[in-house]
C-alpha cells in the first residue's frame, strides 16, 4: 500500500506583503478603470505574504522569455536538490531507492526536464523513470500524487519521488491589465515541495483510491496564452464558481470507497483562492476549520500552484498528524477545469526504517 | 496483461522530397562554410520524403512563436480526433472505455493540454485521467507505452489511450545555422499516431516488462533552447554515438526478463537517424533487416519524434504481424539521453470483441 510521506517545502527568501502588493497596484495602475475592484479582490485573497525568487524590483521587470526561462532553470537547480534531500530523509530513503521521479511545474519549460539533471546531480539510479508534467497547472500536485500512487500499485515495492517547483513570479506579465491579471499578480507565490510515496512502510497518508474529474466545457477558463513574451495566464471570472460542480465529484470518489466526503477526518485541498475554500466548505458541508492547512498555505505563501497541496499536507504533519487510520481527502484543482483527487488513511507506520 | 493494439497513424498532405530539401539547403545556405558537410549528412539520413502541415513556402517563414503555437493548436484539433477514432476502432473500444489519455508532444505547448479539449470534443468520460508529457522529446512515444503499461498493471481492467502529435516543421528556426540545425532541417517530419493499450483482450503486443535508462552526463546533448522565437533544437554531434552505451541497457532489460536482446523475433526502435539503426544493429548483434519497420518510417516520413515507434509498430501489424507469442523489443530514445524500453510478446488475441 503506497504511503505519501511528509512533504518537504521551501519558499524563497524575498518576501512581499499584501500591503506592498496593494501599494504597487495603486501606484502602477492609478488610472485603471477597475482599480478599486482589483484592490478589493486582492484584499479578499487573504494572502498576507508571498515569497519570490528575486527582489520585487527585479520581478516587475520583464527581461524576455529567454532570460526568464534561464532564470527558472538557474533557480530550480540552486533550490530543488535540498528540498528533495529533506523529503528523502523524512521518508528514510536514499536516492537509489527511488524508482520514478514525477516532476511537475508549469512556470518554466525545459527539455530535457530537470529530472535528467537531477538524476545526474543527485546520483539517482540511471534506470529511474522520469515523468515530467508541465501542462496540468495547479492540478499537477494532485496528479503527481495520483500517478505515484498508480505506479506503486503496479509495482508494490517501488518508491516514487514527487517534486513540484513553481516560480509563479517568473510568469508576471506587466502588459496584462485585465482584472483577472491584476488579481493573479496579488495571488500567486513561489515555492518548491517534494515528497516521497513509499510502496512499503512509511508514515503519512496511505493512498487508497484516486480519481480525476474534468468539468465539461471549461477548458478555456484557466489557460496559458503562449507568446513571445512567455506564458500569459488567463483566468476566467467563472473559476471561483467551480466548487459547485466539483463537490459532487469529490463525493463520488469518496462514495465509491464507501466513505462520506462530508464526514472525513482531514482535508488537504488546493487553495486556489479564498472562495475555492469557502465554497467547497459549503458544498461539501464541512466546517471551514477543516481546511485550516490549505488556508494557512494561502495566507502565508499565496497560491503556489502545484505545490499548494504538498505544503498543506506538510502542515498536517507539523500539527502532529491525525489519529492512526484517520480518513482523509486530498484534491488539486487546475486548468481543464480538472480535479485530481485521492482518499486515504493516516498511518504512523511501523516505527520507520527501511 | 496489457496489450498494445494497432497504432493508427496520419501524416499531413504536404510533401517535401530529399531532392527538394537538398536544393533548399543549397540555395538558402550557398555561402555556408560547411554546406558540403550538411548536404552529405542530409543525404545520409536516407529520408526520401517528409510530410508537413503547411506548404514548404509557409514552413520556411517564421511568423513568431505565438502564431506558430496557435497553428500547432489549430492543426492538432483538426487532425488528432480522426487518428484517435481509428485507434479506438482498431482496438474495438469506445471513448467511454478509456480510463487514461497519455498525450505526448514536444513541438507545441498548450495549457491545458489538448487532453481537456479531446475529452470535451470526443465525449470521453469526465473521469478520464489526463497525462500530458511535453518534455521527453522523441523518447516520449516509448514513455507513453510504458506509463500506459504501468497504469494497466495497476488497474488490470483499465484501458489507456496513447496519442503522439508532432509537428516538427513548426519548430523550424531559420536563424539556426549550425550543421546540427541544417541536418535537423532535413531529418524531422510531422506525424500523428494513436494507439490503445487494452488491459484485457486485444491483438498486438502484450507488454511484459518496461524500463528506462539515462546515459549519465548527457543531459545537454539533445535539448531545447527556449527563446522568444520558440523552441530551438540543439543536437550535439555525439548523439549518433549513443547506441554503444544504450545497447547494454536494452540487453539488461531483456536479460531481467530471461530473454536475450540479440535474439528476439521483432524490434521496434526509434529511428532517430540512420546511424542509430546501424549502430544498434551492430551493438545488439541483430541483422539490419530486423529494423526494417523503423527504417521504413525514417525513409518515408523522416524522424517524426515521439510518433516514430508507433508508426514502426503499425508497419509490423500491416506486414501481418509475427507468430503468436513472438518475442519483441520496443525502444524510444530522446533527450536525457533517455531510453524508454519495453519487451513483450505478440498475441493475436481471442478473436477480438469487448
Amino acid at each position: 500500500m503506497a504511503t505519501l510521506c511528509r512533504p518537504s517545502v521551501s519558499v524563497p527568501e524575498h518576501v512581499i506583503t499584501m500591503e506592498e502588493t496593494l501599494e504597487l497596484a495603486r501606484s502602477r495602475h492609478a488610472d485603471h478603470p477597475q482599480l478599486a475592484l482589483a484592490l478589493r479582490l486582492i484584499e479578499n485573497t487573504g494572502v498576507k505574504t508571498r515569497h519570490i525568487v528575486q527582489p520585487i524590483e527585479e520581478t516587475l521587470k520583464h527581461p524576455g522569455f529567454e532570460d526568464r526561462n534561464k532564470l527558472y532553470e538557474h533557480e530550480a537547480k540552486a533550490r530543488v536538490p535540498a528540498v528533495i534531500q529533506r523529503a528523502l530523509d523524512d521518508a528514510e530513503l536514499l536516492t537509489t531507492d527511488i524508482d520514478v521521479i514525477i516532476y511537475v511545474s508549469c512556470t518554466g519549460f525545459m527539455m530535457p526536464s530537470l529530472t535528467a539533471w537531477l538524476i545526474n546531480e543527485m546520483d539517482f539510479d540511471s534506470t529511474t523513470r522520469q515523468l515530467p508534467i508541465a501542462q496540468l497547472g495547479c492540478a499537477a500536485g494532485g496528479a503527481a500524487i495520483n500517478r505515484a500512487h498508480d505506479f506503486c500499485t503496479a509495482y508494490p515495492n517501488a518508491n516514487a519521488l514527487i517534486v513540484a517547483c513553481e516560480f509563479c513570479s517568473l510568469c508576471y506579465q506587466p502588459t496584462d491589465l485585465g482584472v483577472g491579471s491584476l488579481l493573479s499578480n496579488g495571488l500567486f507565490g513561489d515555492g518548491i515541495a517534494a515528497a516521497v510515496v513509499r510502496g512499503r512502510g512509511g508514515r503519512g497518508v496511505k493512498l487508497e483510491r484516486n480519481g480525476s474529474y474534468l468539468i465539461p466545457k471549461t477548458e478555456d477558463w484557466i489557460a496559458y496564452d503562449v507568446r513571445a513574451t512567455g506564458f500569459h495566464f488567463l483566468l476566467d471570472k467563472r473559476v471561483p464558481t467551480t466548487m459547485e460542480p466539483l463537490a459532487p465529484a469529490l463525493k463520488d470518489l469518496a462514495g465509491n470507497h464507501g466513505w462520506d466526503a462530508t464526514d472525513l477526518d482531514f482535508y488537504i485541498i488546493h487553495a486556489g483562492g479564498p472562495r475555492i475554500l469557502d465554497d467547497l466548505s459549503k458544498f461539501l458541508e464541512v466546517e471551514p476549520n477543516a481546511f485550516r492547512f490549505s488556508r494557512s498555505t494561502l495566507t502565508e505563501y499565496g497560491n503556489i500552484a502545484s505545490a499548494v497541496v504538498l505544503d498543506a499536507l506538510r502542515r498536517l504533519f507539523d500539527e502532529g498528524g491525525p489519529e492512526e487510520r484517520a480518513r482523509g481527502l486530498l484534491a488539486g484543482f487546475g486548468p481543464g477545469i480538472t480535479a485530481e483527487m485521492t482518499v486515504g488513511r493516516w498511518t504512523d507506520g511501523d516505527g520507520g526504517g527501511r
